[in-house]
């Protein structure tokens, strides 16, 4: 099927969300934990995190200022400067999912949902217990994306935790094994199963075609 | 395992590029398509496209500036505005991913890489013939993320293609059937298999927890 911006835009609202979240292809599903100054914790579901360099370790997601749900975090965020991204596993897909509930900002979606609060040593934000493969991270810098009215929140992280049976002597992380999923549009989950690894692109090597 | 800022800081350089690349989760395969003003073509392999708007219709990905290879993406989409996102299906891996290998800018990675070109009325930009969920963008916006020395290159879509058999009545887009990849780290892929669909989560249906 083909579309234009025309046909695109002529779409009912909710048509338009459900495509358009798919068309990047796979997203990562990550719940996000914050901390207010008075000790209330808040976990949102996010499946726009992306990296953005290795030394230092930075990752970036995507707000909506206006979206009520996320507006908490990124409020938490301010506050404290710390945040936990916690990869959500096959069988927590239910649990995660409701925390986009829009929950009043006294009300705990840990509680709520299901998870559990974790804490490490010096790090006063909640990692999920219940999470197999997450991160601690502070906030280094926001930047406006002006054209889309959505904000970038950028993280470097301060602590990992993954688990041993994923991570190879080379430093691979095998999202099967971690039981990491994906999310396509705004309410459908994946499993991955890997189909391929390949060593490091060189010229030198022609690869023939299927 | 428990890694600290310090930890990671420590680690060899691919270790650290191979665990980094793959703890913000399953990342969208996709092929940025791109032409020169002369003609010559350009494909390279980008795992950090993200959804940014619905309404118009956003998209981004990142690109650091000192990458040999995206940097030819980059320069042909400041020359003429435009550029094409081409979802990698599971039999496209190994031609994808080849991408990646330093090419000239006077070689196209379509010939090199065994892709077909394929052109729409009234966009000058390569797509993807082999893939089957491609867009058209028009270049909108570029913003620096000056923590990390990366930018992030935003677009519109102006053109969409989406296999019929992939997408549902109300939008849906499901991704085993249109047959995309996951990517984690540097090099390895993944298929996606369905786990869960779930409505609109509201603060009134109370989940239980599992």
């Amino acid at each position: 099927m083909y579309l234009s911006a025309s046909n695109i835009k002529k779409m009912s609202r909710v048509k338009r969300l459900n495509i358009i979240n798919s068309v990047s292809g796979v997203k990562p599903g990550n719940l996000i934990g914050t901390k207010d100054q008075n000790s209330q914790t808040n976990l949102a579901i996010i499946s726009s995190v992306v990296h953005l360099g290795s030394n230092p370790p930075y990752l970036g997601f995507i707000l909506r200022p206006d979206q009520n749900v996320r507006r908490h975090t990124y409020e938490n965020i301010l506050e404290n400067g710390l945040f936990t991204i916690n990869h959500i596993t096959s069988n927590l897909i239910e649990q995660a999912h409701y925390t986009s509930a829009k929950f009043e900002k006294n009300i705990s979606e840990f509680k709520k949902c299901g998870f559990t609060e974790e804490y490490i040593e010096d790090f006063s934000t909640p990692f999920v217990k219940e999470s197999k493969l997450k991160m601690g991270l502070i906030h280094e810098e926001s930047v406006t994306i002006k054209s889309s009215g959505t904000l970038m929140v950028i993280g470097r992280i301060l602590h990992l935790i993954v688990p041993d049976t994923a991570l190879s002597e080379e430093g691979h992380i095998d999202l099967n094994i971690a039981d990491s999923v994906g999310i396509s549009g705004l309410n459908s989950y994946y499993a991955l199963d890997k189909i391929g690894q390949f060593p490091f692109a060189r010229v030198d090597i022609e690869k023939k075609p299927n």
